[in-house]
């Protein structure tokens, strides 16, 4: 039987350990393709570059693996895997394991769910994975199982053309996950601040940082169902009109 | 009577025409302040900052403005104005005018819309403007006529909270635009590829190019209105949840 091609990206890059498990979790199921940042490109979120060259080399790291490294964003990496295809297409869109999760509005921010969105707006199945720590050397067996079984369902059932997955899992033993929950983006914000310091030149400069916060009491979001140790899924499309405000709109007189 | 303040970016840099005319524009009926790219920043869709510091530089290139230029993105130049101002709320926040359309998907990977829908995130009523064309000396004075009238909308009746617009402005005349049209997004995709060359050391580099097409034969879409020289405005917001997906999934047994 003909194994599905699947592309893989992620932010962090190609040397992270978290690609390294995605990689691991589908290798044997698929033919890879793998197009990854050539360093961390978290927070690019659908970024593209156009105002200078993109350069790609090929790797040799990923064991019999065809795979390059970019120094585009991770939206780059995906048009830059359906040029480097050619003629095939990829049967899915992989991006991850990402180190930090990507619930809520972080879908925005996420250079993960980006290259997932952009798969999307290809009309590939497409599916950014996150696992809850930032952690480089981060433990990645229970992403590893529920990768498997999400993609294996994604491969069999498909998904509704542009429509990707945003795949959240707990950083917990495997024996610890409650289940998974389809569920919706829920309603939490950064309250950002920047760390101002001054540099040796005394100069000043900013570090942005800040605390992800949610005000939402309801329970059926992915932050609420992620804090309780459910692996959460929620259905990602890219048409960000506002429906519920047209008739509103329209009745304004300009 | 207190005028409101308005935060103004866009992704051009503070050096375009376009937001020099979103400036001439609200100028006399606001208090502006200015927080924009110090260089060319398309397409940097919702990226922030976060692998490196930002550095800010007051301006004087804005006649009696509070201006900074800053090294970030667009969406760090809106957290950087939040930043800047303290104590102070902007009554509004307003992004461009981006010299080239941002229609459809565009919203996606346009920096101009990211900093409105940053705005959204953050709870401000926030407009993103461009005009459809890229031409640096483009003449904005029919894009200045409708930044006015919505402008002055949006203060009146405010917006739903979480909700930014999106408005596209025909480059024609003023007397050949033929009115505004709310609606919604087109779907409209990038064919995307890229222009490989060499470069003197004979190393291989890409420039990402590509056509944007429309296969919707839909009428009520900002692509649609756009070409037949309406103004359009799409209301914006941030929840990419496809909710009409999830009673699908939940059938899935994993």
């Amino acid at each position: 039987m003909l194994k599905p091609l699947i592309l893989i990206t992620n932010d962090d890059g190609y040397n992270a350990k978290g690609i390294k498990a995605l990689v691991d979790a589908v290798k044997n199921i698929s033919d890879v393709f793998l197009v990854a940042p050539d360093r961390p490109r978290s927070g690019m979120g659908h970024a593209i570059t156009v105002n200078e060259p993109i350069r790609c080399f090929e790797l040799d790291c990923f064991d019999n693996i065809k795979a390059y490294s970019c120094t585009g964003t991770p939206v780059d990496c995906i048009k830059m895997g359906f040029y480097l295809l050619g003629e095939k297409s990829p049967d899915l869109i992989l991006s991850g394991i990402n180190h930090g999760s990507n619930v809520s509005t972080n879908v925005l921010y996420s250079g993960t769910m980006s290259a997932a969105v952009e798969g999307a707006l290809d009309g590939i199945p497409s599916i950014g994975f996150s696992l809850t720590t930032h952690l480089p050397d981060a433990d990645f067996s229970t992403a590893i199982k529920y990768v498997k079984i999400i993609t294996k369902k994604v491969l069999d059932n498909s998904l509704k053309k542009g429509v990707c997955l945003n795949v959240n899992i707990p950083n917990v033993k495997t024996e610890l996950v409650k289940g998974l929950k389809v569920c919706r983006q829920g309603r939490a914000f950064w309250d950002d601040t920047f760390d101002k310091r001054t540099d040796p030149l005394g100069n000043e400069y900013y570090w942005l940082t800040g605390s992800f916060s949610s005000k939402e009491q309801a329970d059926n979001t992915d932050i609420n169902y992620l804090k309780n140790n459910y692996v959460t899924i929620v259905p990602t499309q890219f048409d960000m009109t506002c429906y519920t405000s047209l008739d509103e709109l329209k009745k304004w007189s300009f």
